[in-house]
């Protein structure tokens, strides 16, 4: 029996070249998880993850589909791939969908959180989880910041130029909307939450480099507007690094 | 000017050989920091820790002591101790403290966590700082063993044999005090926290497999009593995995 098979994937991505198939051989969270399904139904599927993270970056819940004939039950299906997967992947979740199910196509909204390490010392058991900043923050003045990018815009100033351009479609429509965006501090943690309807290129990475500007004064707060209406991602702050952020939820 | 100095370490033990310089050239913690302190004074010194920590085991707040001549403030050599180490392990505080301050010796109360995942899926995020432990657990039967090793009592049932048997003297005495003993748990996550004035070899992950033997029913939670009066390892449980234990703090 054909089956639409939805999986909810845990990962750690410090030691994968990010969640996509390069066709380089190197160690990628689709390829770990295709091997597997090889090993299982011992033939080639293609596994369609909801979108692509770059290497370092974590999730907590990715989705991605894959079609085959089997008679396995979910059950079996979870077993199987998580004894035939790596420790830094662990699949939390499969269940039976819909033909028409796409992990890409039919998502809704997505769940990012970024976090930062905001004290002088670095950190040793959560390096690889968040990215190091040692300059005072002005949460206030980020949170200010934040909530010029709530709603639905245009997010062309925080899509990083792809150097890859076939590989994406970004560039004809980068209006997204902004559920939440809600920064947190819990001792020297700061989290940044993004909830939206989708993500360009880097864009998650590209607004915390640009509140972490905010945050040390060296863009006031009132001009996010600015940098949202000119389209111009030189405006806008430096990448932040890979390392902080964590794919949390995927909705549908 | 000859400083006695005070570092608190954190450390994720994952990829150590434990605290201890075992002269096997394995990496270990203090040999790491000894190498950086032969670094940046130029002459081998001997770092003390308030106790070793096993392979695995990792520690936020670990605290040793050193003695050297040098003109160099305590922030100096915090700078220069985390320039010189690995990522995996971070000098957090460096302190002058007074000439008969030692690590180990002037201790008086110390505080693990232990970690459980308790569900089915394994997780990737965490992998390396929790205990993965499937079954169900009861809690009120933990939590109602827990409250027998509270107070001054003989731990040898819960003390390791150890292998080798001059690095230690617990043999002598092996009463200790533990002041509280706390499960939690959220989510799928429930720690065990132990505050003590002293721990044996490896007795926080004893009692922990103690603890999951009442958890899951095999042990009533009444025979604690028992098992701390006839001083017998054996009739405790099996030790637990060295991965979930942190030590959190050190007092003095």
């Amino acid at each position: 029996m054909m089956q639409n098979i939805k999986l909810t994937i845990e990962y750690d991505g410090t030691h994968f070249n990010g969640w996509q198939v390069q066709g380089t051989g190197r160690r990628t969270v689709q390829g770990q998880i295709e091997k597997a399904l090889l090993a299982i139904f011992k033939k080639k599927i293609k596994l369609m993850g909801s979108g692509r993270t770059d290497s370092g970056v974590h999730a907590l819940a990715q989705v991605a589909h894959f079609r085959t004939e089997t008679r396995m039950t979910p059950h079996q299906i979870l077993k199987a791939l998580n004894a035939n997967l790596p420790d830094d992947i662990s699949i939390r979740d499969v269940q039976r969908v819909g033909p028409k199910f796409h992990a890409q196509y039919s998502a809704e909204r997505k769940t990012y959180r970024y976090t930062i390490l905001n004290r002088q010392g670095r950190c040793a058991i959560q390096r690889n989880f968040c990215y190091h900043f040692s300059q005072t923050l002005n949460l206030r003045a980020m949170r200010q910041a934040a909530k010029v990018l709530v709603g639905r815009k245009d997010f062309r100033a925080f899509m990083a130029t792809n150097p890859d351009l076939k590989r994406r479609d970004d560039d004809k429509n980068t209006v997204r909307t902004v559920y939440t965006l809600e920064i947190r501090k819990k001792g020297d943690f700061i989290t940044i939450n993004i909830e939206a309807n989708g993500f360009l290129y880097k864009m998650v990475r590209n607004i915390v480099g640009t509140l972490l500007k905010v945050g040390t004064g060296k863009l006031p707060p009132g001009s996010l507007s600015k940098i949202l209406g000119a389209k111009d991602r030189n405006l806008a702050g430096v990448t932040a690094p890979a390392k902080g952020l964590c794919l949390l939820k995927v909705e549908y």
